[in-house]
């Protein structure tokens, strides 16, 4: 025998915001971690019915058959642990987006940062492995810095690399601080404090390792 | 050859506060999270010899098969991870009590409100994703809000949305803080910041996933 | 008889970066904080001598007439405590800047922010007093959100405005956690956690009370 | 020679929220930590332009005069560093408020929640110096604490007097920490974390030191 | 082919302080969590050639077999995780050492306490569930309590069990918070917290779950 | 004309705790700090009225004269901020308290806990200037720690002393962190931390800067 | 049918600094952890090409088959988690650095420095089990200690030992703080703030178990 | 009448450590915050009395007449609020040390590095204002880092500067981090936690604004 059982139905768990695109002009976005299986079919039936363009983002390794099951035609991209319906990103419009990371092991959040501008419908270009403990590497790359209309600096650690670019280029820096460390990294929290405090002006900061907050803001800012 | 073992006896471990529901008027609850099997049967057993009702909170899923087998009687929702004993809640009196969740990540603790609020007898109503990312989907909900007695409201990340539902109605709200999130959310460490200095009076706050307190809390205010 | 004392003089102290306008095509600031008296007149004497226009920002009361000697054709706001030299703002090019003050006690910020703004040479509006807590506020200032190219939201407490902002419009927002609060706001920890952790994207956050870099980015954001 | 000086008016800064006694039924309420005296003055005129009873907390010492000269007829309790206008609290209706300071160094926070429960309408009753390292104090007011409909207590340092209280009644606590202590205390740190994992169900908490916003709940709990 | 690997030798790891026992007067203990197998078989060969009697701490589950082989005439609490070698007791002497735990979840830690005591030679009770949301099982024990010349008090959560306690008995009271709870429990800093804040004198804090050194405390205090 | 006002008289804030004494058997104590001149003088009038013999502590200097005034027959120790009513100590009875101090600054702290150990009847020794930097000066006194019953340590910085001592050493040291130091420190946490995790077991800790509370645990761990 | 999958091929995420030999004089070092086995094998391909002599620091245990794959004609250390290539260190020049190991669960951080220095070409002493509760053993390795040219110093817990060992000798000592210990430990954090306070001047910190950053210090400070 | 009061004596509240300079080899120094006039009255006369070389640091503006008067022949940094006695720098041997402070408002930190290592016998040069926000300066001054034996950097804010150094040179970097900045500063947290998660190798810290301690170091580092 075993207990009478209640569980809550995914239909009544989910309301899709359906206006956002109308109201904000970008896509929805569904935050994958700590969603059960049974939401995130429920979420991507309302997509689908809805027919709006939608990232998932922070995709589990065992929710991705799920979601292929539901949305077989999205594109996944998995350094990134990040997907998108429909899987073509729209044509690119606007001013440029530049992606860096700090180190390569930034390049997973780099990389969400990267897609999802490019799904918002930027170009963008992507840079990995330009930390300031070797400046001639970031100062090598000051052509495409100068040429774009906004920077994602995803960096780990002592989250320097953010001030360093913002002192050498006129466009705003969205610094991504992300998890990679130790110690008294404390979770990414080192990196964050640095950013909030980078001694030049024209830094702005997102949550730690987040890539798409970092996406979604370039494109904003980057657009025609 | 192994080591002379002496476990300390489970019913030296246990003594149920059997006059609580004198005292308060509430059924007693147990927080089943780090306690081990033989302390949950033990508590089972002086539950059911004394015939008080009892919530059962923070089951684990390796919990649910012992607990099952010493209440059989119980009922277990799943989404909440809480379980009564008696399974039949009592007959619902006093004002109504709304439970809403931000996200649809923060069902859970939710539902855990809910569950308890009306195991505690009183009517209850419980509303999911209604985040301030789209404000017209509480802004849509008005009716209800303005029909509660008390009001649960349990958001992660930002926390925002207590603040702006106090600011719609009369009746008070129990804002809890959810670990939903990461990095900076620092476990609920964000939202649990932002709703205690909440802008809107009329919010009141309880520990990071105490669904099941909110719902007790809210349970009382609505007492009849 | 007094001890022999060796300070060091103040043009050893100060070697201000004479480039950055061409590196980057913003005036030159100064964070007047901390700074001695004799620091200050020896930066306001390399200002001049260059011919950089030049922010002066945190002007603690005290200094105002230190630096009035040193700039007499400055101009200085003393709600946000900033001035500016040359006095006079360029020409507004480049989209609108709108400005929002969650509360009255969020005003210095919000006005630093405003002057940077204009400073840097870009249109700005300016609100105060449209917190979360009376919706209607906001929501009456749509018109003026979604005209911004950029927008600044200065709010202490629950930090909750950024997020209904964002929710409502399609331009990045800039947030600035403020100092205003007490007990669990911990000098502005709290808004910062919560901005960091908006639900809604388009979000960045900087340091507690930067009125003046969130005034630079949203110039930056919003250049022709 | 002085800078040209360029002070936003105060009538910018201020935008009351005229409307909040419809939607809530509650006075406003103005926090006054912060505040300028223009911005107090400014408020003071539209507060009596439209007639809105407004309760004025946190007044400094030296806001005092200023508030006096534009609102005559309210009535102040320095003790909590609270006013009111109008001077005359309404008639009591509704449940009893208890409120409890568990030394005599919380008796500031707890008057300014027993002056904002006796404006918001309710019966209050106040006790102080009741704190748990003698608990007879506490076990002497039982015939008052189970009169009550709601509950306030103000406590510092360990915070365990709401816990100990909850244990003891069916009404819901409202349970305010207090920066009274020091060391670990860490400014009411020690006592709102002691107060948010109350063993004992029945706990709400607000922010530090925020007696006022424990009032309001209060009366709201209590409320007809 | 792998490559050439140069593990230290445990030997060269590990160097007992031999001597403790006559400078202290109390047996040697070994921290067993995070030591590696290697180590443990070296530091019971280094006990068992010395004679010294000792204890081992936090002994994880897959350690117990390898110190079972190592040492097997000691004795093993598996409740407190904890083992003495010799396994038996010395003869008690002393005065008394009351071990409380506020809930049976605490039980691990207030076992590891009485485990000590008993085995650096005093007479312990052990006395489990008296939190202070039923102030009659605490008040229940008064006897016990007045009659010890040590107590030790293990309570997780709002950790306010030693204040009460405190504030009816002459003896000292160890307080030893712990890890039991969730959210802003923050892994035992909350009743930490509180414990340093005690607003009983008489309540000295040990580390968070160190039943072991509260236990010595005790042992120590009681000494003949 | 005045706002018509309303505080709170002193004898309805202040209700001491009469029968502390008879409980545990040691002086009533009052912690000065945050309380209002009329508050110190109702509880003056209650402590003379009943006879209570009572310690007021943290007496900040600008009370002193209030506090002569209705105490005159009380001694003061200013470099503890510390009193005793009636001013002369019991006859020294028990074993023998040590209180050291690691650095000069901390001898506020060290004198504090002297004092309260022996107006609680306990003979005690004060050793001022003998932190670990030069451990010969610790070393020097090992015949005075050898003869203690409890060893209060005051230390502040890296709070290193007290596990050197209990090392040395077997009776309990009681170790209280003091806000000594800067930066990192954190107004004490650093040494509050280090003493919680100190290496040798047979330390315990209290508040940061709590002189009276660990003088207040030596004399009762020393009691006869 | 799956998913398109888009992965950023492994050469795109890794550029590494071939120059720093040139600029620094000491191998280029990859921290292992977070990284990908397609980006270690990526970066020994390079590291191969290059010729640049190279430690791998934080090799995940999962990790060492796939280096051992890359690498054949590397070192490695599995109880400090490091390998070099090539695998033979240089000739030892220089002054001698000395490693100490607080505890014996300490070793695994000081085995890394004390690898680290002899791969960048250092005389190099290792002692374990050395801490503070028997300041013997400490003071038995005095002669060690006075030879050496730079001291690393590993401890958990309190981190008392670095100053302690930096009160006897003139040696600069490189502080590390390790995640050994439990509770109010906070993964480090206790010594991690006790170090930085060291009351002794002359010691340095580095970041938690970060036993590659001390020994590279130390090596630089012992060049020769 | 006033209270008997019983001031502890001077020269028992200081043991000066007499045998730093033979153990150590360096001056004695005796930080002044916190101290009573008495105290440094008593420590200079030990001092002269001994006739030990002795730095004193951190001293107030109210101390400096009290140390002029007991110490006429010392020599007094204002910008450093540092003190040598005797007035004279020994002649300077070994290895150069270079100080550099990122902002000109970290130079008081800075000049108390470099007067200390001039005070300990050590080439010092002092450059100020060199931050990443303008690399060039910093490049500018390559010669002399690659000349130094040891670095000291000085950087609030983001801390990023010892970073950027260190990957430029082969000698240590000792970095200070200063509490120059606000908000996420948090006092100088934000850049000691990016100091010790710096991403180049050769980086260590000593306690914020700790300018004393870093000077210390590199002297010790560039011994002859």
């Amino acid at each position: 025998m075993t207990w009478r059982s209640h569980p809550l139905p995914a239909e009544q768990q989910i309301e899709l915001d359906g206006t956002r695109r109308e109201r904000r002009g970008y896509p929805e976005a569904v935050y994958c971690e700590g969603k059960t299986d049974a939401q995130l079919v429920e979420i991507a039936r309302q997509v689908v019915r809805a027919g709006t363009p939608t990232l998932f983002t922070r995709i589990r390794p065992e929710q991705v058959d799920v979601l292929t099951d539901a949305l077989p035609d999205a594109v996944y991209e998995p350094t990134g642990r990040i997907a998108a319906w429909p899987g073509e990103a729209p044509a690119a419009v606007g001013g440029l987006v530049a992606v860096l990371a700090a180190g390569s092991s930034d390049a997973a959040v780099a990389v969400e940062a990267h897609f999802t501008a490019r799904h918002l419908g930027r170009p963008s270009e992507l840079v990995i492995d330009v930390g300031v403990a070797g400046l001639h590497r970031v100062l090598g790359k000051l052509d495409l810095l100068r040429a774009a209309r906004a920077i994602v600096v995803a960096a780990g650690m002592d989250g320097a690399l953010p001030s360093v670019v913002a002192g050498l280029v006129g466009a705003p820096v969205i610094a991504v601080p992300t998890s990679v460390g130790y110690g008294a990294a404390f979770g990414g929290l080192a990196p964050l404090l640095s950013m909030l405090n980078a001694c030049t002006p024209g830094v702005a900061v997102v949550n730690i390792d987040n890539g798409y907050g970092a996406g979604h803001l370039a494109a904003q800012i980057a657009a025609p």
